[in-house]
């Protein structure tokens, strides 16, 4: 034993495992990326638990890696620089709801689906839905969001407030439970999205909806993907407040066909949703429906029994698990880009036509309402070529987007290999993280090799 | 001439001003705070030149104070340790309005009445109204918002990007034109409400909504102010997306009649304002007005003809102006707080009451929706007396609004004066600010005497 080691199993006891398959296991997340083991895992029951590690890994210059579901398609929580991996799922309380305020303050553990089942009987919802029942904590240092941003927003707009371990072991609250302020830098907003780099979120304090009177869902079928992708350019241009507004392209189609057997009609289709009053409701359905007609969209299939709902969603969220239908053994390459949605169409479409040259299967899925969507390359393990084709096309997939005024990533984050990408899309806006990193974690020790460096 | 004045004249011309009512004029805000004169005033018609006279300002350690139209009400602009004032108005260029996208690109120095007036021929607007007509550089400078924040949101929500210029001289994009990204620290949001403490704003792009196809005012009197605050959180409550729902109290009620002849019922009031198409705003006016008439309200008196709404909105943006009908040769000592919106009553109540302790009229307003009031001291200038009453409710009335959870400022920004409240509200989140000011800005020229350093 090492004695940063040692002085962390004096402190923490049990809740540190020096046990190799625990440690395997935080080695790796749900994306393609190289596993990297971690010295030891701290299981942490408590903000006072997050402290006392944050604090011996500051005393010895140790790599600290928060990981709370699991579920980051970009490495985030992978210790490429070892050190500990800091293990959030027991910090699952949620500690208040505020029914007259519409927050609640939860740890950092607790899950969407988690805390949506708390609030239910209250008629309260979380929206931010990414599909993984991922961990508040996670969602926002991933600056995570999902099928309903388009009318709810991600986790921008969501977090009111964070606690945060900062990289010295201080405690930090970085916001009142206030619907808007005006004092100081926003201290909120620099921590979500910073991937765990500047300190470790403890606790969140998130905005809750009231559950909706009516939801109506409804699936649309297109003659061609540009009046798809036309329908929904022109719903928000007409300030139409969607609840959720998603793409899946012939071949997203097929893949929720055989997984989930939904026998949709193989075509670039839309997934609605509509939330509101039953008036209200109809009106907005009416006028998007009259839309969707109007660039070759099939009339509606409703969905209005809430288990026909479920099960809609639930396609939609699983269809990266639906790829082993399309191509047996395959694992998913996935990207996530952003544009304006001026562009949306023109990014599409020459993201379809190119993944058309390819030698597998891609499919294309997509939050269009945001102008977010992902290109999906499903490619055999192991198959360097394959592997080596799909990176090219990311790349110019990413560098379009970049081009068209867009981001190389809309929600997934940026995590260890789209760090590259960091000063395209930022150009001097890096020095500037950089040195916030510096300032705020000195010695390095916050998720090292990610945000915050160069790639 | 120091060698600081020469190389700044000799690089810019004549747009340096040393004339000492022109340096007077820019030595003082809307507040009572006392005045400072520049060294010199510069005035700005473009980037080029914002980055020259920040670079010689760099290479000799001379503030810099950029400002817009004017309208701070915290000393956010006045030069308090000298150097150069650094006047934006001249940067007044509408640069893009993306119709597709609902964006739209300004010059810092643009005004929001400006904005407004070139995009109504495209059906479109730009929601902040903080009732000045302020430059959108300054707001968002200041985190500002105002009557509409309630629906649409604060500069917060509505600042998509920016352009700054950094204390080096280098010029930063902070973001791309898309609804999400998750590359990357939240650089935009870290400027927006820094108050020209990091950089200097000289390009604002912001999110802009339809014009509503109806948008209906209507103005409600109570008999009791606990009537009118329960109205707000009711509405609030059923997730109604009033777009202005704001409160007068009798004293400020008497003070719009007086300054603007509207007649109103000497009595708490809400003023309320309804967007969307003529079936949903009828639905939700209809279901607000059941709400106030529960609670003590009179019935909806409403303003459908567009000059009444204008006069309407035009009389409660002028409150501060129409305090000399009460009060001939008064000054406005305004405070600015914001709680959540369960302990709204309780906050407006409590400071009514005490209020009534006071030796001179006292007003409150407020944008309810959003929890956020403004208790107005009217005292006369130059009254020793008047002043430290007025200091010491406002004292207790900040402190009474962080210990319920809230916060010091809700709109008009910390500044000068209020720099001392800030460790009480943000602990020790005031040792991550000063470690980020002093990493953005290691000379310390950015606006010295405010954000980013201790009170």
């Amino acid at each position: 034993m090492t004695p940063f080691l040692t002085e962390l199993t004096a402190a923490l006891g049990e809740k540190v495992s020096l046990n190799e398959a625990v440690r395997d296991h935080h080695g790796h997340d749900m994306s393609r990326l190289p596993a990297h083991r971690p010295d030891a895992v701290v299981f942490a029951t408590g903000e006072a638990d997050v402290v006392a590690a944050v604090t011996i890994c500051a005393t010895h210059g140790v790599p600290v890696v928060a990981v709370g579901a699991g579920s980051s398609m970009e490495g985030h929580t992978i210790p490429v620089k070892g050190g500990i991996s800091l293990d959030l799922k027991g910090m699952n309380r949620i500690l208040a709801v505020n029914d007259a305020d519409f927050d609640a303050v939860v740890e950092a553990g607790v899950t969407r689906k988690q805390l949506n089942e708390y609030l239910r009987d209250r008629g309260l919802m979380f929206t931010v839905d990414p599909g993984a029942d991922a961990s508040l904590g996670g969602m926002a240092s991933t600056r995570a969001s999902g099928t309903t941003a388009v009318r709810y927003g991600t986790m921008r707009e969501t977090v009111i407030a964070l606690r945060v371990v900062t990289a010295s072991g201080a405690v930090v609250e970085t916001g009142r439970r206030v619907k808007k302020s005006s004092t100081g830098y926003d201290l909120t907003k620099l921590f979500v999205g910073a991937e765990g780099t500047l300190g470790i979120i403890t606790e969140v304090t998130v905005k809750l909806h009231p559950i909706p009177e009516v939801t109506a869902s409804a699936i649309c079928a297109f003659a061609t993907m540009e009046g798809a992708v036309q329908t929904v350019v022109e719903t928000l241009q007409s300030a139409l407040p969607v609840a959720r507004i998603e793409f899946l392209d012939e071949v997203a189609v097929q893949a929720a066909n055989a997984h989930a057997g939904l026998g949709l009609t193989v075509a670039p289709t839309l997934f609605l949703e509509f939330h509101g009053s039953e008036r209200w409701v109809a009106e907005q359905s009416e006028a998007v429906r009259a839309l969707a007609l109007d660039n070759g969209g099939a009339d509606f299939a409703w969905s209005t029994r809430p288990e026909d709902r479920a099960r809609l969603w639930k396609a939609r969220h699983e269809t990266i698990y639906s790829n082993q239908s399309l191509r047996p053994g395959c694992k998913t390459y996935t990207t996530d880009v952003c544009v304006p949605v001026s562009r949306l169409a023109e990014a599409v479409l020459e993201a379809r036509r190119e993944a058309d040259t390819a030698p597998f299967p891609v499919k294309i899925i997509g939050h269009v309402g945001d102008g977010n969507f992902h290109v999906g390359y499903l490619i055999m393990p192991g198959d360097e070529g394959e592997y080596a084709i799909a990176d090219a096309l990311a790349e110019r997939l990413y560098q379009r987007t970049m081009d068209m005024g867009g981001t190389f990533s809309g929600e997934h984050g940026v995590g260890v290999s789209k760090l590259k990408y960091l000063r395209r899309e930022h150009g001097g806006g890096v020095d500037l993280m950089k040195a916030i990193k510096a300032a705020l974690d000195p010695q390095g020790i916050m998720n090292p090799g990610k945000l915050g460096q160069e790639g």
